[in-house]
């Protein structure tokens, strides 16, 4: 994450990682779901907020979510149904449950059907929020496949490249690999240019946006470096099509098509989207795991170890740094915005749960 | 494409499709290849010249195909084997074989594992250039599947993001999806911010390469509009990091993965890669096609009827703009530069083969 998007030294408080999880189980439990459920739905946002990924853990999304269940508008305990199912593939209909809820346990078919029959490919329709495409990937990545995993939400925020209506969300997507030795492999990306929850931090704390990051109301992308605008559309990444947002766009369009007509829900921005694809393909399909690692440490190693160009530190290869991250705040506690610290120790008392973050 | 990419008026020779396929299926039936191969592998250029990818037709692509098999550099009569083979899953040794010919095979047999049982993958290692990814992902959509298509080659051109060393080639990915009354969705990149052979096209045409486009040779990209240098690497898409060439950066990444390391032929940066994938995913696995049909249709029409921004005349979809180019071509020629017609016509009589492209 780029530094300014940090929670500034002077506003941290760092919660115990142990403490921060009860916590946030005990808050989902108190929403309605079960146990396995809270404890499903707390992992996914500890373990965002362990790698850094502050846009989706605990200080952006619990108060969204708690709020959702508050109004009815998410299902704490979903009857989960297949529709249509082949040896490879299943289409599920989560019943309005949270997407951090019941997408982990979407991937997990994916792995089954992977390990019978070398691939498996699972759509959800009718969650909510998947709280970022990473920590899905990584589940088939820790069973020693690639994990594919990708969400079409809504279509309201993100123009499509010489447009001046929007027609997508972030459409996010991630791609996960293991590795023996190294750190393991994870792409997770919003394919706009930045993510849209990247923005409400930088409001936070104050960080201006980049040129080409977002565009004006009319179409037209802001080449200047500013603070968060009142209104303003998203741009796919890439910013300018001299700069490549053609294929963000593309990259958008083709997540809408397999979450959202592929699944029956229809496209994004005609009826809000919302589905869900994760795919898990079994290495040993094609090659002995041993031969898979002993190139994916040589290919991370080789990444790691490229010579820098001038004013960088170092070249770093999609995860590491959230890897690094994840071992220093296990040992160090995460560190918060007080604000949400604050936020989260007064909805607890307000709605009579025992908490204990400090 | 930019419209600087194209080939100026006063140079273009227009050739009739069916000389121009003609001419194609001779020489490469000359390279050593059987009948069928030479017929698969003008396709291949033909089609791409048809949809206006120059980058990857014949004017770009087939004196190096022909140099490679003169120079035995490439097996005209290869011997495609299976190697591993599961349900879902084929990795197949090529042989030796060029790209253009074997891929449409894999993507084929892919095709038939997704007929069967909902998704086929198929990876190819040993073979010669892609010859463009999008040909392979389309067969695929032709058949009511969602194609997918990718190539590792390898690794002396593009720089990861903060380096100074190259760690990749163009990387190639594309995504195809039919519609039924719309032109058909394809999107299909390098994940460079250019494609190689676009740097080459714009020296021939003598355009100015955009900011960010390429990077000196100390690694820093090059912020200036500027013509093509002698020496120079390659970015991921995006350009810089601020405009997202991380998200370039991970995408190559990962396709090498799944290419390189998945296929057991070894990073591209190390071994020269090459590998490729294709994906066949049977929509009818999840939903009945008619359903399918009429989401895309809404969705491919809301895209094109977006109001656009102010100074541009329309918004596109990736694949929208090659087909209508295709219609033009197929009616009125394919424009080639002069100077790549005389070349064919001189190799054609300096060998002996019989072409008519006038």
């Amino acid at each position: 994450m780029l530094e300014r998007f940090k929670v500034p030294e002077k506003d941290r408080v760092y919660v115990p990682v142990e403490k921060a999880r009860a916590a946030t189980e005990a808050v989902f439990r108190h929403a309605g779901l079960d146990e396995s459920g809270a404890r499903q739905c707390a992992d996914v946002l500890i373990t965002n907020d362990l790698r850094g990924v502050e846009s989706h853990g605990i200080s952006n999304q619990l108060r969204n979510y708690l709020r959702l269940y508050g109004e009815g508008k998410l299902n704490p305990r979903p009857n989960v149904r297949v529709e249509r199912e082949t040896d490879t593939t299943t289409l599920v209909n989560s019943d309005g449950a949270l997407g951090i809820h019941v997408a982990p346990n979407a991937m997990r078919m994916a792995i089954a059907k992977a390990k019978k029959h070398g691939t498996g490919t699972v759509a959800v329709t009718g969650a909510g929020h998947l709280g970022g495409a990473g920590y899905h990937a990584s589940l088939a990545a820790k069973e020693n496949m690639i994990g594919q995993a990708m969400a079409g939400p809504g279509g309201s925020q993100t123009l499509p490249t010489f447009g001046a209506e929007p027609r997508f969300g972030t459409h996010p997507i991630a791609w996960a690999a293991p590795a023996r030795s190294q750190p393991p492999f994870l792409f997770d990306i919003a394919t706009t240019q930045v993510a849209g929850n990247k923005i409400q931090l930088a409001r936070r704390v104050g960080a201006d946006l980049e040129p080409a990051w977002i565009a004006d109301k009319d179409g037209q992308p802001i080449l200047d470096r500013v603070p968060v605008p009142d209104e303003y559309y998203q741009l796919p990444f890439g910013g300018t099509r001299e700069n490549s947002s053609h294929k963000g766009y593309g990259m958008m369009a083709m997540i809408d098509i397999m979450c959202n007509a592929m699944t029956g829900v229809g496209a994004g921005f005609l009826t809000g989207g919302g589905g869900q694809v994760f795919v898990a393909t079994d290495i040993q399909a094609f090659i002995d795991l041993d031969d898979y690692f002993d190139w994916m440490d040589r290919f991370l190693e080789g990444l790691r170890n490229t010579k820098p160009a001038a004013g960088h530190e170092r070249v770093l290869y999609p995860g590491l740094s959230e890897w690094e991250e994840t071992q220093a705040r296990t040992r160090d506690g995460i560190p918060y915005h007080r604000e949400v610290v604050e936020w989260f120790e007064s909805y607890a008392a307000e709605v009579g749960v025992e908490i204990d973050l400090r």
